[in-house]
């Protein structure tokens, strides 16, 4: 296989360039190697950059690929004309279209937040963030009024990781909230949870799969035998059946996949879309 | 201003879709109603999604925007046949010069993820995600040579989501610890960070903004009262100076932005690149 260098340049943090050329670069069966150049915000850096660039192709003996989400005309300019590698203008390709079609200029403003600290977007994110740690495995149940969701399953079902990429990717107040051995014996949804019934959403997961990532936490345990954990997680499936309670299996899934089927099922009030 | 409504469509999540799309509509000053459609894996699906998006189209008076990252070619033939939004097919306009370039075929793998359970690269995801959890404001110092990355700075600077971003976005081992006013009694580093120097980034911020945060979390505290912020913020930078621990002012920055500028500045040895 042909050596490849592939290169993220953005004004901003180069992470929509990077997040979006990754998906790309997964339909290509390539072993490329890759280099991140954010903040590239100066024809001075530009410059800087493109000698990287060409110096990458010149030693490869391939052109590299260049991904970029520059929005500065004029740092634009400079790679454009003086760069020897594959450009993929991510934000000028659909940008112009999007002009024609809404009849307005684009503003060319660098990065999602202008200045972090006064946007109401994002001070609501770090809270969100700041809750769903604070309510991480049922803490402070009295503010699960607050949450906008809440996470039930069994423990190492996928609840925290789940809830910190709700809080941290969509500004959600995620709450967890674990099934425990006691609440089988009673065999009824634990009572801080009725009132906010429509907020629940169950995760669930194989007994094989939980019991192997028990094993690495408290490995020969009881909690992590195979047998207790067919045991919990069938009792918490009947009970997530019992109560209506919308679930998914994580097993196979992906947090961002189980993220987004969550948002499908629970429509938080909160989210703007 | 005219009504729009954007459309997200994808047969994953549609995270890629729409953290591109809403880039790109950051770069115009409209308000637009915004719509996810993930997963839509199926023909059946297809349909509904026009149904949805021609309907959406006739409400407004102007035709929707249509985000897609669609790999399925049968799928996006629906859509594209029969959707009178305007198309902005994020995937093809770029996989297909791609495919001449690489001269090899895209192989229209859905996801990121194909199996998440089995990918290496997602269980270490989920493992710097706990190891940041778990070591979260100090805990567990003995830990701390297993970190990647290990963020200093007073309470309240920006450690914790930083930390977190960092395990999800790149898979990191973030640790954080906080300095507090009996460090700077003794004037040194904590004893436990000196080993580590090389991985240490520190986090400051204006005392006028961290005062405004402690008196969310404890209102009218020593704790945050301005006086108390401005001392240990000085303190605090003077130490970082003395045992040269590379930092940054955190005040207006976002989480994306501090988490590139860490990565820059520190090269993890477990990055991929």
């Amino acid at each position: 296989m042909a050596k490849r260098t592939v290169f993220f340049i953005s004004d901003g943090t180069g992470i929509t360039a990077e997040t979006f050329g990754n998906a790309i670069l997964a339909q290509f069966e390539i072993k490329a190697h890759r280099v991140r150049l954010p903040f590239v915000d100066t024809v001075d850096k530009a410059h800087q950059a493109i000698r990287q660039i060409n110096h990458a192709g010149e030693m490869d003996g391939n052109r590299p690929i260049v991904f970029t989400t520059l929005v500065n005309m004029d740092i634009l300019k400079v790679i454009t004309d003086q760069c020897s590698g594959m450009l993929l203008d991510m934000f000028g390709t659909f940008v112009h279209p999007l002009e024609n079609e809404l009849g307005i200029k684009s503003n060319h403003r660098v990065g999602r937040f202008s200045d972090a600290s006064k946007s109401a977007e994002y001070n609501s994110r770090i809270e969100a963030i700041n809750f769903s740690l604070a309510h991480d495995d049922g803490q402070m149940n009295r503010d699960l009024e607050q949450s906008d969701v809440i996470l039930v399953g069994v423990s190492r079902s996928g609840k925290t990781p789940t809830s910190l990429y709700l809080a941290m990717q969509y500004g959600l107040k995620a709450s967890n909230y674990p099934l425990i051995p006691e609440d089988f014996d009673r065999r009824q949804l634990p009572p801080a949870l009725v009132p906010h019934k429509s907020k629940l959403f169950g995760l669930t997961i194989q007994p094989e799969r939980l019991s192997e990532i028990r094993q690495e936490r408290r490995p020969n345990s009881r909690y992590a035998a195979l047998e207790n954990c067919r045991m919990e997680v069938s009792e918490a499936e009947a009970m997530m059946r019992r109560a209506g309670i919308r679930s998914l299996s994580t097993t196979t899934k992906s947090i961002e996949e189980i993220a987004t089927t969550i948002l499908q099922e629970i429509h938080p009030d909160r989210l703007a879309y």
